[in-house]
């Protein structure tokens, strides 16, 4: 189950599953970045979305499907987290999350306060998938990963199908997309929903400077790994390597890799609070950031962004913001 | 024409004339909000509407119908001049906004680039309608008030007629709305929709402490004025006193008003930020303030607010958030 990949019918069938439980985001638009790159910007909020970024479309498009489960384990120190601790309660089932011991306060409170359990490990020394598995077959409950499966991609595609109706019902034409990438679950979800209703839009992935592993691994044709694990303020987007099936997706879809440097994608978040009212996380902004800083062609095309989440403590975003 | 009251027929109309060209904010809710209250908050976000503000609204609804006009012509520092600009840009026609000349520049810059022409005058010496009204007849322009106008009611009523719908489509009964007041025109429109679509909830305006004219006005069962014009960082909230359209619309309809004072407006803003990743401004932040201050009971109960406007600097916003 968990290696067949998913089709545009199941990205349909999450869409029925997520009606009412999700958020439809807005696609937004404003004059002020269309004069600014020249183009005309889209913008996909899914900061709006229920626990502040997309991933709860994929955790409660696979929790929603569980059967006879005791309860649900994660292993996230930050998004993933918090979409799979709200779906878990929805659902009516217990959630433990496993987060690295240095987890800021504010992120392990927010997850505690949706009613999950949180054990931490030592990053240095301790592997998270194996401690969530060993829970996992202690208590009989189900790992809910963060882009590994096709029903989380499929649900993160949601977000792909939403976009691409958007823009139809105001007739418009998409010349590309552009998304995050991390593990690569909402990027392959949208290039599946893309490819079926807008096949001739391209799909972009973006991703912070240092952390390009997604753009070089679409080069080379084989999955490259970056070479740190932290070390950037874009903390939602440093998975140290594509998903395998993430990859299997995108790896004939993408029309390539973009990146972003922080200073970019602190300058697209203050973009996004002037001309969209909308709060950016620093990974968020990183696919906004391609769009302002050239790193794609804009003149005279309509491309789509997605601002994927919006968690990110109010100091931060200030000091950030300043400099943009 | 000016003088006829709208009715909910009129709101109808004015959301077939929105339709593509306004957003369909979303009805958005967190669990942290509804732990902060103990109640059930939905927060309708117009911070997200074309040109930061729901005042694109009533204005496309009002200019979409004008017919052989040569030129629109509005008065207004703020969220009303921009709605204006875009909504003459989008009918193809100039627009003039006439503002104090005391206006900060980023104002007169955002109002600019909608395309619009600027006239400045002195708030000591001069009155903005007098000289509107000047201009107007002088060119044979349309006069775009603010709020006393049935189509500028009715178009802010849209954001009622899709806040009941969206409440409605998810199950939920709503016991209370609560909207800032200025002039009263989205107060007016909002309270026109919900009487026809949820006619037992209540609906309250809320406004700045030292400028809650609106509140004095319902409870005298007259027009009463503002001690002073200016003095509130709420600068989108500081009508001198209802409208006599808005009121006669108003007075029948609300339960009341509320009140906030400025520290519980940036509370306010922190908690949008926190919790729903918007941009409130402090005027557009005074009625979700009223929910967390306890100016109305929220202890299981189910109320939606308005944010009404996101327009405000990132220098401000980040000094208010930070104390709240």
């Amino acid at each position: 189950m968990q290696d067949k990949l998913p089709a545009f019918s199941d990205i349909e069938a999450a869409a029925v599953r997520l009606r009412g439980e999700a958020v439809e985001t807005p696609l937004l638009e404003s004059a002020g970045l269309n004069a600014l790159t020249g183009g005309r910007v889209l913008v996909k909020a899914e900061c709006l979305q229920r626990t502040g970024s997309f991933k709860f479309r994929g955790a409660w498009n696979l929790i929603s499907q569980l059967e006879g489960a005791g309860g649900v384990v994660a292993y996230s120190s930050g998004n993933h987290a918090q979409g799979v601790a709200a779906a878990a309660r929805l659902k009516g089932l217990p959630a433990l999350i496993v987060m690295p011991a240095d987890t800021p306060d504010i992120k392990q409170a927010n997850t505690r306060a949706l009613g999950a359990e949180i054990v931490t490990y030592d990053r240095a020394t301790q592997s998270r998938e194996e401690i969530a598995g060993q829970i996992a077959r202690e208590r009989g409950w189900v790992i809910v990963p963060p882009y590994e499966h096709p029903h989380i991609i499929a649900g993160q595609g949601t977000a792909g199908l939403e976009m691409c109706r958007q823009a139809a019902a105001r007739g418009i034409r998409l010349d590309a997309v552009v998304v995050g990438a991390s593990g690569g679950g909402l990027t392959a979800g949208i290039a599946l929903a893309v490819e079926a209703l807008s096949p001739e839009t391209a799909v972009y992935c973006a991703e912070p400077e240092g952390f390009d592993d997604y753009r070089r691994s679409l080069e080379s044709g084989r999955r490259e790994s970056n070479p740190s694990a932290a070390g950037s303020i874009c903390d939602a987007l440093l998975s140290p390597t594509p998903g395998e099936l993430t990859f299997a997706i995108n790896r004939p879809r993408l029309a390539g890799g973009l990146v972003a440097s922080e200073a970019q994608a602190g300058r697209a978040m203050r973009a996004a609070f002037d001309h969209l009212k909308i709060v950016a996380e620093p990974g968020g902004a990183v696919a906004l950031a391609t769009m302002l800083s050239g790193a794609i062609e804009t003149k005279d095309r309509t491309i789509a962004v997605v601002v994927s989440g919006g968690n990110v403590d109010a100091g931060l975003f200030c000091r950030l913001t300043a400099a943009g």
